[in-house]
């Protein structure tokens, strides 16, 4: 009976090995001119296309992206957001710390296994490109999926500035410190309207009607549906900055995955999606057919001074240009936060589907974010540390024993007790640092992100951190400052929904678990562009040691260079 | 008596070797934000400074330059611009040439000798970098000067745009073509008047007078002298662009060195500059010591949209702010090419201090300069061939032998004798390539550059050709189509000037003289920035095998990186 299974255990795993694909693409990264919002702008294009072309495996199948920086000076890398890359960690794309910058000219394969079915998307993660548009979305199919639906589409969610990401990233850099403002535009799968409105007669502003013939860059991608029908909606969300609300008008949507992990589906009028995280949602086409639907996006979290990216649900066999009967949705009141705690907190783990968590962790580390002055410039710091990278990156320098490529002092695994997270950081003063966590292979750690009030009195704000190579349990959330004792008792450990992209809350906290299980280095930052180019972020270490057959290519930088030289010599 | 002479020689050199000094400097290069011209813009900085420090030495001087890139994702590179880097042509810093782009965070070390005193600058030599403000002077002192004069001032220009040269050199790359403009406005030290004018009150123009502090980035560095004495300006420039007239209002300037290199003194009230050429000249403060007196800089060789560059000259004791009597200098007509030629013809070399060139060459490589369309992009080509850079520096991978690192065909010697260069190419189109011409070492090389009609009809532009590791003879200036007997039997072996930039007027051909003895790879390109950018150069390569002792550092990229890791296992 057992020897049976095995066989069909066996012929299982054959065919699934069988099925599984390698799927190769050529990818030349340029910087190109383009209109994303009827101003004409530049973008960071892939094959001539922004955003970049999309993706589509099932899961089990190998990626191969050889990677050729055609930017005039400056290095490159891609980070694949939510693929753990197990046993591949130099192809996550982080970097500085899992590779080098590739150069102008110069080509990287990126290989790595889509072991796990989900919506996902991939973008720069050097300087601050993923503002300057390298992003594109990465489905993985499964063979199977869990639910039913009719047909799927995709969108992904992005926010735009007519000044150029490179000068952004001189403001931020700058003393005095120049914010970049408020996004001018959303985008939807790239498109995005600046100068006139597709609901302009909704509206009370001096705003005009788009008038599109619907080949420019910039007119929105319309959605067309039947009537009676079940779609799956994948959003996902590349903002540098804007957290946002999604709805469809008139239609209930059934959020059924969240970062590439089964949740237990539930109904919403709309949803907040922060940056770094992505969705599945399903809505049924059982509105009046007649008619044709807005698809809103809505800035949360900070006061809009952007405004709502729209497209249309177009009901075959109406005219795609068809305005809808009624205005565009209204989204939540930007800083209810009550709603946006509201919604996070619907999400959980699908019973039978989604993995439970280990009961104990072994290892608890608390990380208070904090905005901070150092020697002028304006920084965020994590338990006051603001994170700089190595020139070598940590993957190849910790693999390799290389002792001086970065400070190998432990970071703090908490701060002081008496800290008034309500207040501003009595000494703003922080330091800049390159130290790592280096965390017992195979062990659980919990991690209690804290946030605290500003530079400025009465201000927190939101923060979606995203952690590399792995998921994580969302244990829960919580108002204040976190207390070892009561907020652990509460912690979910029967349904937590598991996520690589996770928000705190003004004043709150938030935990989560995982299992240090992944051979590699691991950023863990806030999905923030501008706050991660400031330093709020943290890295973690494990097994390093057993991370084989990592590729020169990735090493070709730095001391890890250096090291390959001197040995010749 | 030879023996006693043998022991003065070298009691000399041992006091030469004595007194030589090394020079070291530590360097930080970043963004800043600056205001080189009343409007906010953004600049390349050098330790905090725009232009970069001067670096003020002695001939025989070594000079060590620590280098660090805090630029966020950008390479970097510094070339010395006029420095000969004997025995060290990994130092001339010429990206892809003759070094890896140095990679963000790392510093790179420039040590090289000042052999030779001159008025010599710095500048970027990495996609369009010294467009972005990366440039300063430096100047190399003689033990004793061959003329004589009370004081000196050193004048460094430039032009200015209010796009950022990132944007530019994407605007440039892109198809259909954008052009960068003329530049707003032209820098003297760094400092120009955008939205005011020093000489308002003298123009037809509807442009306010400035008012200034002195203390402004933006306000003009006054140059004091006492009268009834003599003074050395040390002019080089750096212009993207901009070919300039210089003039002191008033005053006669002695014209006695360019490019580092003696010249036959001669008188001029006003005199042509063009990218990458310097002077000294000697002047009298022999004018009315009650006025002040205006130091102007105009364009020429195209249509001037660009205001005259402005700076006073201050009779001590007047006041700095006191405005001279009259209109800023006229600047001769823009395409008065007749004037400029003038100009170019009075430049001699200096008998007795100026070497003579040899009488015959060994090889002469005719150099024809187009404007072409490659797959919709407009570029210039040499010979038909738009220079591109290879992902390998060319010292390092001929050094190495390393085979597949460019193409190492040879570049055409010259072009078809039915050329018509008065029109646009017949054939407009053109291919991109990396070839380089290998010169036979110690051999005698005369470059005929041949100018053409440019893709437009009746278009023929200025180009300053600027040779790296070399001066060269400047052997003579035609009209037309270079020929072979005629021309060559005009040539100035008498007393050519040594130079290493030379200009090519409209629809003529300029030919030079040099010795391949300096080993290494040397680019020999149109310093306008924009047409470098776009394939205006070659490479050549001498005596390359001769190379030793070269530093890993500038090897560190592209095959010869590679090859060191290879070796390893």
């Amino acid at each position: 009976m057992s020897s049976l299974l095995g066989i069909f255990l066996y012929l299982f795993l054959l065919l699934s090995s069988i099925s599984a694909k390698n799927r190769e693409y050529k990818w030349r990264v340029e910087y190109m001119h383009w209109c994303p919002d009827g101003v004409d702008g530049v973008v960071i294009s892939i094959n001539g296309q922004f955003p970049g072309p999309t993706i589509r495996a099932i899961v089990g199948d190998t990626i191969f992206v050889h990677l050729t920086n055609n930017l005039p000076t400056e290095g490159l890398v891609i980070h694949w957001h939510g693929i753990s890359q197990i046993g591949t960690p130099w192809a996550d794309g982080a970097a500085l710390i899992s590779q080098c910058p590739i150069n102008p000219g110069e080509t990287f394969l990126y290989k790595f296994k889509v072991d796990k079915a989900g919506t996902y998307f991939y973008h720069g993660h050097y300087g601050m490109q993923r503002s300057a548009g390298l992003y594109g979305s990465l489905i993985v199919e499964d063979e199977k999926e869990a639910f039913h639906y009719d047909e799927e589409f995709n969108l992904l969610l992005s926010d735009w500035w007519h000044k150029s990401s490179h000068d952004q990233q001189i403001d931020l850099s700058s003393k005095p410190f120049r914010w970049i403002g408020e996004p001018h535009t959303l985008l939807m799968n790239g498109r995005g309207q600046f100068n006139c409105s597709l609901a302009a007669q909704f509206s009370k502003l001096p705003i005009t009607q788009c008038k599109l013939r619907g080949d420019e860059q910039y007119a929105p991608q319309i959605f067309k549906v039947h009537p009676s029908k079940t779609y799956r909606l994948r959003v996902a969300s590349t903002t540098a900055l804007a957290s946002l609300n999604l709805a469809i008008e008139g239609h209930k949507m059934m959020v059924v995955e969240a970062d590439g992990n089964y949740i237990q589906p539930f109904f919403v009028e709309n949803m907040d999606i922060y940056s770094g995280e992505s969705y599945s949602i399903l809505f049924k086409t059982d509105q009046d057919p007649s008619n044709n639907y807005w698809i809103s996006i809505s800035v949360r979290g900070r006061e809009p001074k952007t405004p709502q990216g729209l497209t249309i649900l177009n009901y075959i066999p109406n005219f795609a240009s068809k305005i809808p009967n009624s205005p565009p949705p209204l989204a939540p009141l930007w800083n209810d936060y009550n709603y946006s705690k509201a919604f996070s907190n619907k999400i959980f783990g699908l019973m039978g589907l989604s993995p439970k968590p280990p009961t104990r962790q072994n290892r608890r580390i608390l990380l208070l974010n904090t905005q901070n002055r150092i020697e002028g410039y304006i920084r965020w710091s994590i338990n006051n540390i603001s994170l700089v990278f190595p020139t070598t990156p940590y993957l190849g320098s910790i693999k390799h024993g290389i002792n001086n490529a970065f400070d190998t002092k432990s970071p703090p695994n908490t701060f002081s007790k008496n800290y008034n997270i309500m207040k501003p950081p009595p000494n703003p003063n922080s330091t800049y640092g390159n130290r790592i966590y280096m965390l017992k292979f195979n062990t659980t750690i919990d991690i209690i992100l804290q946030n605290a009030n500003a530079l400025g009195e009465n201000v927190s704000e939101i923060h979606p951190w995203h952690l590399h190579g792995h998921n994580f349990w969302v244990l829960g959330y919580g108002d204040g400052k976190f207390d070892h004792k009561k907020d652990v008792e509460k912690f979910n450990l029967k349904n937590p929904p598991l996520r690589n992209t996770v928000v705190i809350f003004p004043y709150g906290w938030t935990a989560i678990r995982f299992v240090a299980n992944n051979p590699g280095v691991w950023a863990f930052h806030c999905h923030i562009e501008p706050h991660l180019h400031l330093g709020m972020g943290v890295v973690f270490a494990e097994g390093v040691h057993l991370v084989k057959n990592m590729p020169n290519e990735a090493l070709n930088c730095g001391l890890t260079r250096k090291m390959f030289v001197k040995d010749k010599h």
